[in-house]
């Protein structure tokens, strides 16, 4: 009984990952996609997304969503996922056709396709959702439920000193679907970075990518590889060693099968005003706010198990 | 070798177990106090002051600080500390008088007299260090270090839901001490809440409070049993159980001996423009803001071995 899902990305090299595991799972189908601008402008995403899905046998739908977020400039992470968004690692031209409709369009027609069935998976910035919220207000009740890679809850940042980059990309619109989503019968699920910063790939995870891509026939193994060895790369210049945190699976697979984390209520907002803190999740972990909690923040990760997992479902899925 | 300590605190509970504990050592020798508004308002802090001062034989004068904080109006946590700042406690009239001076002044004047010498210590908000520093911009190269009580890098707070009391009572303040000090010889030392924390008194920790209290002669020993079954009241109400988290001596027995923590260098400052997170102090972890590190920042507390020393300091001091 696979269920439907909708995912919102920046592919992106820990988006890559992500597709790759959905697209091995049997207990999901992926109905659609959107590419959001976020690691690199919304173009290349997209580009990403159609060979990607083109590749993996996706068949869904990928619309191309908004090209800058809803207030502040678009900024990009070159540095992080390279200039294609795959790292070392470069796609062939798509053979597939994008979807005609915008990225928020897609969120509205497939909520409304489905009411109360599909679950949403936001791995990238929130601009979409929030354009698709202005489409479609009663949106949070016509999902299942909606999975979110975002945030630093009393964690040090990816992006400024407290924040993570896909709320700091676009905060408005971060802001804006968690305000709305706390009339969701269900609250959002949030992974956040002390949660996915604890999916490590260490030398032996990237010698077992480059294995599958050397005995392996599926072209994805290689540019997952390829992929993951430049986000080493970053991760080794960002001061971090030979390693690469690997944020989007962990989010991914938990949505999928409720597996590897648990998840605790609490009540989270977006600093928007701020002159050092713009785009930091702040969680109100004592009730000084005297908000209901809003999200269920992932924690307890068992992120071991998980990394076995992940490329478990890899070696068996794209051999 | 005693070296001269001038204190700047709001009595406040931890705040006298901080100046106890001073009383109780030959290594320090304490030349001023300023009293400073804060846990309660400032005449109640000086009133404090000038009878736990009298009663521990602490001869240094005490100045009344500001009544306010530099931007804002005051804030008081009458919750915490009760509505005299020693919960159960109440301190005697005083039997000494005060120092006609402000608490700035006295920053100021200890300073000039010991050039190079005299050890800061901040256990309240940084309102008076602020305005001694509008009156000699040289403090920070006249002093030879200073420590803080403050703040939260990456940790819950205690006051909002990312602020810690001393920084969220007079943000401007904070941050003036921080960007004049980044001028000064060494690097203050912050200790902030993820290390404050660390220090937990338990029942056992009271019992041994209230045992020292019924066996000693010392009044003193009596206010601070009093006084810190009022701490576990509010504890056990904030949600934390039958405990307290002891700041304040933590602080100040490193910058007696040096000892029970260890420092690392990191660039902070303070958000003063947050909708959510004005008062938080933000911790540059990754270099972003290509700032060189400002403070220590108090790391690695040896917790247990922090709370017998001090124990065994009140039962051997206060006897």
């Amino acid at each position: 009984m696979a269920f439907p899902l909708l995912v919102d990305c920046d592919t992106g090299i820990d988006d890559a990952l992500a597709l790759a595991y959905l697209a091995c799972r049997q207990d999901v189908d992926v109905v659609g996609l959107v590419s959001s601008g976020g690691n690199v402008p919304a173009a290349t995403v997209h580009r990403n997304n159609l060979a990607l899905t083109g590749m993996l046998g996706l068949d869904a739908p990928v619309a191309l969503g908004a090209d800058r977020p809803l207030v502040e400039p678009p900024i990009f992470a070159d540095d992080t996922h390279g200039p294609h968004g795959l790292g070392h690692a470069q796609v062939p031209a798509p053979a597939r056709d994008e979807d005609p409709r915008s990225g928020a369009q897609l969120w509205v027609d497939l909520a409304r396709e489905r009411p109360g069935e599909l679950v949403g998976l936001v791995l990238g910035p929130h601009t979409n959702l929030a354009l698709a919220l202005e489409i479609e207000p009663e949106l949070p009740r016509l999902l299942r439920r909606l999975h979110v890679m975002g945030g630093a809850i009393h964690h040090r940042g990816n992006t400024g000193p407290t924040s993570e980059w896909n709320i700091a990309v676009d905060p408005e619109a971060a802001q804006q679907v968690l305000a709305s989503f706390s009339a969701a019968p269900r609250r959002p699920v949030l992974g956040a970075l002390q949660a996915t910063e604890a999916i490590v790939f260490r030398a032996p995870e990237l010698d077992r990518l480059e294995h599958l891509a050397r005995r392996s026939v599926h072209p994805v193994a290689r540019i997952l590889a390829d992929a993951v060895r430049f986000y080493f790369e970053f991760h080794e210049a960002d001061g971090f060693g030979w390693t690469a945190h690997v944020h989007d699976p962990l989010v991914t697979a938990h949505a999928v099968t409720g597996d590897f984390a648990g998840t605790r209520p609490l009540a989270v907002d977006v600093e928007l005003a701020g002159t050092l803190t713009r785009g930091q999740t702040v969680g109100d972990e004592l009730g000084r706010w005297g908000r209901e909690p809003n999200v269920d923040l992932l924690t307890e990760v068992a992120a071991e198990e998980f990394v076995e997992h992940l490329l478990a479902t890899f070696e068996a899925g794209l051999d």
